[in-house]
């Protein structure tokens, strides 16, 4: 994917017995797919949702983070019984999990010392030595253990704690797209994309997704490139294939 | 989770860059959760997101095909390059990547002979011995191999050929769901909710998940179990939580 390019992954580690059964709609992995790639050039390699429990979370946690640069994990942060991520992660890299001082802090300024409750409290419990994520929403903080960061499931609160991940991240390169909407059917151009793809495999990444629109078909061409330059050239060839055969260009 | 019960299990392997790069939502996950539950009592333990890459792909459909009783795939079944479902899971399996006859008459049947071009032929490939799974949308037949489900990714279509897997499905026991949504945050009932868990924790799973409601924040108590009895008597003794600390339920 063009030189000079630094390429930083991660993954998401999804753990929620909601998402699973599918009852709770994941929103979280697409919204972090887009903001690391967009924010800090960060790529997403592989999402693994798992359920609600610790040895699963903890075999998956360690998979995961010798694999990639950077974990997140989503949900199991909060008050109830269910909520075992931080547990699991301490008995991962086999730190102890006790209260964050900080943490501890924060959540007893934001409810007040009369109604700092167990379940309350249980939210400033951590692995040993983590950093804090800050949380503009609800105050419990996520929290950063090794390679991983911890945010919770609720989406609201996972977009407004974003940001502050950023400063603890190493920025990759940035993966451009550009998208070529087309009135025809993949199988009308699959041969000569194919014939593209392999001519641009150490550049770019060309996928090809069909679309309904007013009971039309059509195919989304979707290039994606660390190299604006490289994605431009493509995009030409796309155009003139496009051309040659006649398809209709569509542009939303 | 209840005596006399049959438990079956699967995962769900999502394949396609776009869903890990954030442009594409998946929503074929919790519409499988959902339909195997339900008509099937098959459950979902893990699910994975990976790559059109095909050691990735190979590597952890075999993982998943030995950990769980049926593994689904989605995406990576059409006509062009990025397409790569079928030929990945011959190589899993170690056998031969072919035209199937029958998947080969129906194409062509559907296209007519002019038509079928390289692009629409390549959707008749499929590993050696696979079952078909007839597509009334868009002809393509997905297919069985072993005990992996192979489905298309986009998901209207993936929806209108979900009942023709039933037959070759082995049924479990259904997992039952009881919700109640109450006006208060989840520490106020933390403790009590974690005491409730672990009197029945083998028959019931208690999840617990806040929401947002016309500015108010309430959460949603999620019983799971094979036995409706169960089921029941967890629901009785969760409103009667609720009478205690005078906390208001929501009926939607």
């Amino acid at each position: 994917m063009g030189k000079n390019n630094k390429k930083i992954n991660s993954a998401i580690l999804v753990i929620g017995n909601e998402i699973l059964s599918g009852r709770t709609q994941d929103l979280n992995v697409s919204f972090l797919a887009n903001w690391l790639n967009n924010n800090c050039g960060i790529s997403v390699q592989e999402v693994r949702i798992v359920p609600d429990q610790e040895s699963i979370i903890i075999k998956n946690l360690l998979n995961l983070s010798r694999k990639f640069n950077y974990v997140f994990t989503t949900g199991g942060i909060g008050p109830t019984h269910d909520d075992i991520t931080a547990k699991s992660i301490s008995k991962a890299f086999k730190v102890k999990y006790e209260y964050h001082k900080e943490a501890f802090k924060i959540l007893e300024k934001y409810y007040g010392k009369s109604k700092f409750n167990d379940g309350r409290k249980k939210m400033a419990k951590m692995p040993r030595g983590a950093k804090l994520i800050y949380n503009p929403s609800s105050a419990a903080p996520g929290f950063i253990t090794k390679n991983v960061f911890s945010l919770p499931g609720v989406p609201s609160i996972l977009n407004s704690m974003i940001e502050n991940c950023k400063k603890y991240l190493v920025k990759g390169s940035k993966m451009h797209s550009k998208t070529l909407n087309l009135y025809t059917v993949e199988s009308n151009i699959s041969k000569k994309l194919g014939q593209l793809q392999k001519k641009y495999k150490k550049f770019v990444d060309i996928g090809s997704y069909p679309f309904f629109r007013l009971g039309k078909i059509g195919v989304s061409i979707v290039s994606r490139s660390t190299s604006k330059i490289k994605l431009t050239k493509v995009n030409k060839e796309l155009i003139n294939l496009a051309k040659l055969k006649r398809i209709k260009i569509l542009n939303f």
